[in-house]
């Protein structure tokens, strides 16, 4: 028999999702997304050259900045992340992950000798707050690039997928969709996964923190977390289309 | 005659003032502030202890935090404020002003043995970002006290006066309130004021960018200061009571 | 038809492993770890207390450090790996994959309070150091423990399962076990799995460089990285028992 | 009543000034600086050329750098200031604030393409370092024009008036100019003023460290500061002229 | 009556040294270097090209990097040197003397626009390791100029000399040659000389840690020294000829 | 036949030296020295404890820390010496041997458990910058300890010997003593000796910049040192008389 959750969801029921398109003004993208207790503002820059190393390349790139904010926690961190010293390890980690995952989205070649930043400021944090970096940040991604093309930078769609991310987990031998914190903590075992709307795979990260797991269970969470990630997709779509973007005139045909 | 302002205001009128509290939910005290296209995020977070310094002389803290996000300006700052390395000079000479400002607001002997902590980040940039983080942060310290009241954690109220802080400057030989970051970077002269709601003086820091200018100027500039601020903590009161706090009944009586 | 590798290999062998144990004589555990062109120093400390953070829980902790020697490649690179500044995001990310994969062989609780730290690092560089750390890192682990309990400090086998890991890719549509730097920098797709002898999961990571995977294309990756994963685990306890350890006695029995 | 100073000067009357010129023999302008027991060095170096982000705009550049020496206190600070770290944010506010009043001595446009970086090392602090730093400062300033100018590099005076600054405060109900430490520590209220001769304000800072002060307390410090400042830039006259150098001559007239 | 030392060594003989080279295999000169318990790991780089501020004089350079394995010595350092922060000073010291002394076995003219790198990883620790950085360096630094040398890209010999280096000591009055590390840290003076194979000294470094020395001393430490010095040149030269390398025809003639 | 010095003195002669006790009035002991061209300030900081490390050994420690003012040469030096980062590894090497230097001069064990700091600031650099700290360093060490003498806190002297230092060079064949800047740059070889009034020496640092050279120049090098250094330790004496202290009085007698 299975043991309600936290905020009482159903084990493959994803968290009520709430993005506020265009919170920062100056930005070209800028999303203020809420599930339940995770709050991220995803900021999305365009600049209209590439670092150095990438100069004379004709291909774009995607990057992407972390950072969680003091009281983003029940109690303040004593003190800022990465503030006079060098980000945390975990902070690299997640923001490279999530600048990997946001490049597999755009097709760097058509994007041209440009390069988008999405800045993640985590507000608040109950969990899942690298993928809905991932989530939110494409929509940003998706809202910056409309501005570009609108200026007639762009000679065509330049994204080939959406792309949304969700972590899954093993809870008392229960397997769980979106992990809010306390879950997360406790989960025997851990998945995110970051697909595309047709379910193909971009990354996966499964750590077993407790005792290694069978073969079969990552199956399983892989599974799950396709589902969420669908789910995701189509609420990203709905939000940029109450923006007034269709996602579908973005995407380059295949 | 008079030029118009960038944003059409009299020469001697705040910026519209809005303020949400309760942004960030796990706060003690959470305000997002806007004042015009100046938005700061100010969070109060209440911690039972002082740092090792303060111990067992009976009296509290209060501290002030002060951060650019990299897209509150119409272009993204290339790296974070002050990550990997200490932060600005600029940021560090603010961080001390709101401190002191808003220390001058507090009995700290009646606060007893706690550290407020006031994060201010900016999230857009127009011109005022640290009188707004002093205004706004106000209000968060005061809802912060609040709670620590209702827990049953303080003998009576500890807040002296109301304190709230404003900008003036010359331009074009006029004298203009509240100054627009357009204006900020042509002002001759500039100065920010922090007083109490009865108009004492808490801060004055007055810069000639240009030439050096005559006593009269500065005295104007205080006068016209006083005005604005005394505006400004009739705009707290009101938000504080919107959220249910009267703030007559937090401050100590003379 | 397949393309022939660059070391000419069949596309599911493993290198040729090659380990000495006993390398730095004044370690408790020291193996020279050799697989084709990459050469990882993995050496095992024990430091009989915990981090401070740890003390008094009764259980002991295990973490590893990584550092690239800067002439493990064919140009030298210009400066020392996190010299003078933090270490590289990299460089952080495989340190802490590291720790938690050999953190996942030990029941910390039967370790006791004392801490075991596994360096590696890398002499030379073709492809495939981070989970060369890992599985000479067990090795490294095995006979430190050893050494703990021939000074009779242990009450028992501390040690749950050997733990080794191994990459997998995509190249040309063709999957290859334990990528050379060559094939790794050219994958379309690119796995590291972490597993036990018995191939029960502790991590797996795995990342599109190019194109989104459909989800078959994991799966049979996974199933190739766990083959591999058996004969490296084989490897290892030969090594071991060279040096005249059962590895089977230092197992905890189920 | 009155209560007698810790040195016996009445309320209204500077410390006794005394300016050694060119201490420093390889310095274009060099003061060592001594008003009781406080002792600044200070440095003025001409650098033909301009920082980067100034180049090709025909303009001259000033700024300044300030160090405590690690014995300038009763007690030798533990380390020192801004070794193997960033300056405090105390040294930065101040250099930055000496950099501000001396550029706005010098029309930067007359000064032609190349940088004077003034270094004010306090070698003994008794209260008010900043302000001794900008009167001494002006003279170093000026001694290194004039070298300039010997060399034949300037077309005519690039100086616009003298400049100096003081520092007076409240304590117990009376005004004090030209505060010693122990008097700053005790100030309730505490202003630096930047002025010229003829009494042009460059820069006012005022902070009240116990309770807001009233409006005209205010008032009354800028003008009793003004008193001081007169006298310092008498004395800077004098001792430009013996050595040798007719401050009048490097005015610009107006 | 002469004490035994620590390894049963007579007093004026040298420990054991045995030199693998091309331990590291993309390197173009490598150095296993084992005197009894000390072990370093030297490696030369060339690059061929200067650093910036010796571009266009037609001159090379040589230089060195040192670090300690964190395992070195008996008890792992608890950070690895330098990371995170400046290399020690020890370690600047140190690094700055391998570099001059390798420097002066090599005409800089002749060398040509390329700059030599060796790095010293000193994997064990008992006394020495400066002066084994030095001994193998030179080693090492030959092998990388024969690599250069059969590329066809010099034209002619470069080095002057063999250069190595040793250390001397008094302990308990009696003078000692190559202490190790009981014997240093109980040294009463101690001294390090580098020198050529024909005893032309290019660096002595002597340092009393007790009670000052009469000059005497310091001669009879520099003799002793000397022999040691012309007995590691003639195991250079040994070295080298096994790896098919004449180091006469590599020397300059005189 | 001889060149003339760029200072018109004859090969064995110092430069005329100059000292002012009591230069910082805040200091246990200060000592402005002028060699030439050369100044230091040197100041000796007493704190009445050790550093944690050396707790409870009932032993004392001198220290000491060095640094270049930027105006300390001819041209200003972009950076202040270890701001914000370490200092430069020739800083560390002369800071420790300083500091090595001057605790060769005092009986640890008699000195008791304090701590004496030595700070060396060198306000004009014309060579021989590290000798005339420990020269000048020793009389500011001596002023210290006759202040802990004289408030009673010493059971008898603490002294050894006089301690100074000084460089000697061979340029153009030449043998030179005490070289200014433009010696000691063209000085083919070049070595600092530290030693006692006695003639027992405490440090050698030889370093041959040009080529190797003869074992008996390097004899010939410390004879004629040893001869600066008895003027050196006689002008010690003169200067600490003229402040009222009989140097012979705080010497333990042998």
């Amino acid at each position: 028999m299975t043991r309600p959750r936290p905020d009482g969801r159903a084990l493959d029921v994803l968290r009520p999702v709430e993005m506020t398109v265009g919170f920062q003004r100056m930005a070209e993208g800028s999303v203020l997304y809420r599930a339940g207790s995770t709050v991220v503002l995803c900021t999305a820059s365009v600049d209209e050259k590439v670092p150095p190393w990438m100069e004379g390349k004709g291909k774009g790139w995607v990057t992407a900045e972390y950072q969680m904010h003091p009281r983003s926690n029940p109690v303040r961190r004593e003190n800022r992340d990465g503030r006079g010293k060098a980000p945390s390890g975990r902070t690299q980690e997640i923001q490279r992950l999530v600048g990997r995952a946001l490049r597999a989205a755009v097709d760097l070649e058509k994007l041209g000798e440009r390069q988008i930043t999405i800045d993640c400021d985590v507000l608040e944090a109950d969990g899942g707050t690298r993928t809905a970096s991932i989530t939110a940040g494409f929509v940003a991604l998706a809202l910056a690039l409309a501005k570009v093309e609108q200026k007639g930078n762009l000679k065509g769609p330049v994204l080939r997928e959406p792309v949304a991310a969700v972590s899954v987990g093993y809870l008392n031998e229960e397997l769980a969709l979106d992990l809010v914190y306390l879950e997360d903590s406790k989960a025997e075992v851990d998945l995110n996964l970051v697909a595309t709307r047709s379910g193909a795979i971009i990354e996966v990260q499964g750590t077993a923190e407790g005792a290694p797991v069978p073969r079969r269970e990552i199956d399983r969470m892989i599974d799950l977390a396709l589902n969420g990630i669908r789910d995701l997709t189509s609420i990203q779509e709905k939000v940029l289309a109450s923006a007034g973007i269709s996602l579908e005139t973005m995407l380059i045909e295949k």
